[in-house]
């Protein structure tokens, strides 16, 4: 759960578009609270090692360490994910 | 909801990774339950047309119309995505 995972020092850099809990208000921005931590960690080194093309997440994840991307694919997979009826328009 | 969105023709391809409701079973395989609609439909004509990268996902997009991305897009945004206490290990 959320409470157990350390707030990670880079999250600013995520919230603006994701929130602090994962939950997207942009519409085209995916919802990432619960996501598969795996997939996660692979999004962001591949938005960081220009694999994988997004826009702002390619400047967004551009200085990101291991250990970064490590404390926010954490930090999002242990959030919670609203049931749809609540969580999405 | 998900009984107000009729189940696409091609859904098929899609279950065995994410299974019926887009909750994967796979890790490293994303939840897509409940997601942002218009990002579904950009990840799957991304993958389609050779601009995103995702092993099986680019073969499993080639063949789709528009029409299939916009039901698989419908279906598995209208689905619900249980809590991350219950819906992730």
């Amino acid at each position: 759960m959320a409470a157990d995972v350390a707030r990670p020092a880079k999250l600013g850099l995520c919230v603006a578009c994701h929130g602090d809990t994962g939950i997207s208000r942009i519409p085209g921005t995916p919802h990432i609270a619960g996501q598969d931590e795996i997939y996660l960690r692979k999004a962001l080194t591949e938005y960081r090692d220009g694999r994988r093309h997004g826009g702002p997440m390619n400047a967004a994840a551009g200085g990101l360490s291991a250990a970064d991307i490590d404390a926010l694919a954490a930090w999002y997979a242990a959030q919670r994910w609203p049931a749809a009826a609540e969580g999405t328009p």
